[in-house]
């Protein structure tokens, strides 16, 4: 089976975001306030063959710690979805790795 | 009101994606196999602080224009969602900038 698979890659808590925080001080200058708590992360699509959807999610996990993430100081969330009758842009079913 | 937004930002159809290419090259040396379609995208999340939902969809389409995106040869996804009541995670509203 073949699975459609989203993996969000952002800094964990308490880590310094530099995009994001030069992206919020940027912001007034072109005019837009009110916007705070800005972050910048990474977003991997890709599509994964598998037996189950259990074993595309655990390939995935592994993928995020072996190349896509740097667990010290990154969190990576994976979504995983069947791919054919509904596919759907936005995998509904979300869990932190 | 607040509305906490998320923005992906990724390639145009067509248009190089070179960190993806990278990434599915090197996956078969690590021992993934049947991973293809790599694509690496960036994510953006911030709260806006806006007087509608319609009026912070419309904000934030302006800041992707402007700053986060380059629409020449990236596509941007703004999702937006009322903070407060139900703060979930994964906004359900998708639209495309």
């Amino acid at each position: 089976m073949r699975f459609a698979v989203r993996v969000e890659v952002r800094s964990l808590e308490g880590i310094a975001d530099p995009e994001g925080q030069t992206i919020e001080r940027a912001l007034p200058a072109l005019g837009f306030r009110g916007v705070e708590a800005v972050h910048m992360g990474k977003l991997f699509r890709f599509v994964l063959e598998a037996d189950s959807e259990s074993a595309a999610r655990a390939t995935a996990d592994q993928m995020c710690s072996r190349l896509l993430a740097n667990p010290v100081i990154e969190q990576a969330d994976v979504w995983v979805e069947p791919l054919g009758a509904d596919a759907s842009d936005e995998p509904a079913v979300g869990r932190s790795a």
